[in-house]
């Protein structure tokens, strides 16, 4: 192979791919098949060793940041070229799937080798350089809110608020990141020009509609709310009735009117309460406090503020003076759309490399979404089985995955040339 | 002072007494001026160190049985005499006041103390022997059941079973008890001829009728639930409502039930969940598992027979092949009485010592429940403020439980000799 040869396509490394994923999902592994990898947790800071060894032995400059987000760059175009940036994370649910999240960050590094080695080989003229990242603490498992990596990247949320945001055990994720080394000081790479994220669907569409390839147009709106009840501790025993303050039947309510409000649209409107955190939690108290963490997604606004304004009525009129509801809202991330010119750049691309695809929406929160706020920002999904997501059983088709970095690797070289 | 002189009347120490009501306090002390000493955690440890080292003072033969339960015996009447036994328990809620429990060890030392005094000058020729006790895992906050180390001593449960309960975290009682080296190898002592328990009553009655003294006719029925719901996880974005497998839905509608089963009866019967174990409590996942506890406490064992019915059934209802329901009965203890000659003692001697005293009942499971299986058992209640329990501002006026040791000490004196 000399320099004179220009090669056409960029080609990824199928086989490696699914030996990394393979390995990485042995770190945090579980007897169900899934992985646990809490944002900082010592498993996450294995499955970040694991992959900044591997940024390593491809000699790509490794940047670690105030809040652990983990960059590789590949300097391809000098030190004062714009990004182009791809990933996504390494953390997990608490019994999460292998490919929530990974996909991403090993099918961008495998992105990334190829359009090296394409440009290596005279493939293409870059104007850019390219990175692969792997945000901290996307799942909002552990600490809250979600994307909070990306969200500090980004300037939509100061550094020293995540480093101070804290777990169920009062844990800060300032002390979990030093714990496992990488509390970083690194800067990271500035003057991103576009980022474009894979991962899976956690959904049904494409298996649906046979296709490998999703082009992700925007993103539903979804509002967030912590609910604070405070009741008063009692014995169960001989505790009359009528001088309980129990804090758990407010929240036992809320619970039931989140579903009822996603039955009035029909389920077009998606609701869930996933977690409770009550105090004392003993058999026999009872429950002098709860939080309740609820939360509502939609496509369409209107229909998302209706159901905060029922939730907030509903709040307010389960609040009293013996048992007082306070409501915060954490999260109100409008729905939006990911930039138009990348999403056609996509769909060309995938046309090129060879595979159909489908536009469709994400519902879920994806640290696509803040990287907006700097860049044009863009994703591809590829099939998830049955839609499953944030289970132990989640399964993405080898054939998928590897089709799905095939064509990030392409757009990725294109974005490179500029 | 010589053999001769006949002494009337056994005096407690009441300075001593609430001395060792303040520095047993200090041990797993909580800012809201309670305690948190779960059974067999490490503050459990260092209470039943606390009293070890009491009861080593004063002379006392110590015995640690298998499941932990800390025994004290004065040896006045010969190894082969009856025990008469007082105590109560040493362990509390996660935010557990001062007086549940620890009144009773320590007056039933403060009373066993005084009566060897008493008997040494001569006050009283002694049939029995006397012993106090601190049972292990009264509260049930820990380890399920609760009355875990009395229900073992009168034979009700298994030691191997008993051993074997393990807490939130997967730790078996065993391996606790062995942590803080109270997994002990002593036999308990034998042939117990009565059992006498001082407690606060957390309840109004007394505090309303202005009396110090209260005689327990006996215990409200008392029936537990644990109720298993199994969803599946699944991301709460991206998952339509109609494919959701959501586990705290049919647990909502359970605590809210229980609570209108309390309606139903005009507030006569009793009825809390006090906890629910989420898994996997995650704010964007939906709750795949639900472990809930539910209790129902009446006098009327008809009214209690009902409300089980009522809330089996509710259970059945809600059970569904994509969300099944199981029930387990975890705790079946009917409404009972106490010894009546004992609780004619209590009220005589009480009288003799100078107080009015009341009949009333325990809500509320107590160790000296158990003991009724093995022997004449009863209990002496003291006002506590306000009726309050389980609550970091228990309070009981020193001067009720020294009026409580001192009537517990001549009950005691009384029987010892037979």
């Amino acid at each position: 192979m000399t320099g004179q040869t220009r090669k056409k396509q960029t080609t990824i490394d199928a086989d490696r791919l699914h030996r990394w994923l393979s390995d990485l999902s042995a770190i945090g592994g579980t007897p169900g098949g899934g992985v646990c990898r809490l944002a900082a947790s010592r498993e996450d800071g294995l499955a970040r060793d694991w992959f900044r060894a591997r940024l390593g032995e491809e000699g790509l400059s490794v940047a670690v940041d105030a809040v652990g987000n983990v960059f590789g760059v590949a300097e391809l175009a000098g030190p004062a070229a714009p990004l182009v940036l791809t990933g996504s994370h390494l953390d997990s649910q608490p019994s999460g799937g292998r490919y929530d999240g990974a996909c991403g960050v090993l099918a961008g590094l495998e992105a990334l080798l190829a359009v090296r080695r394409w440009i290596a080989q005279g493939g293409g003229k870059p104007a850019c350089n390219l990175g692969v990242v792997s945000w901290t603490n996307e799942e909002g498992a552990r600490f809250s809110p979600s994307t909070l990596g990306s969200a500090v990247f980004t300037g939509l949320v100061d550094t020293d608020f995540a480093l101070s945001r804290a777990d169920g055990d009062g844990v800060t994720l300032d002390a979990a990141l030093t714990d496992i080394g990488y509390r970083g000081t690194d800067a990271p790479p500035p003057n991103v020009a576009a980022y474009v994220e894979l991962h899976i669907e956690q959904g049904t569409e494409l298996e649906r509609a046979g296709i490998t390839i999703g082009v992700v147009e925007g993103n539903w709106g979804t509002v967030k709310y912590i609910a604070d009840i405070l009741g008063r501790t009692a014995h169960t025993g001989p505790t009359p009735m009528a001088a309980r303050r129990d804090a758990l039947l407010p929240a036992a309510e809320l619970v039931l009117f989140c579903r009822q409000i996603s039955d009035w649209t029909g389920n077009a409107l998606l609701s869930s309460v996933g977690r409770l955190d009550i105090q004392p939690n003993s058999t026999n108290v009872v429950p002098g406090r709860v939080r309740l963490f609820a939360e509502f997604r939609a496509l369409d606004p209107t229909m998302l503020a209706d159901a905060c304004a029922r939730f907030e009525a509903k709040a307010r009129a389960l609040s009293t003076e013996a048992v007082p509801v306070t409501l915060t809202r954490t999260v109100d991330r409008p729905p939006g759309v990911f930039d138009a010119q990348l999403r056609d750049l996509i769909e060309d691309t995938a046309k090129a490399c060879g595979y159909a695809s489908l536009r469709l929406n994400t519902v879920a929160g994806q640290d696509s979404i803040p990287l907006k706020a700097v860049c044009p920002s863009a994703m591809i999904f590829v099939p998830s089985a049955a839609g499953v997501g944030h289970h132990e059983s989640e399964f993405t088709k080898p054939e998928d995955l590897a089709a799905g970095a095939q064509v990030l690797a392409a757009t990725l070289a294109r974005l490179v040339e500029g």
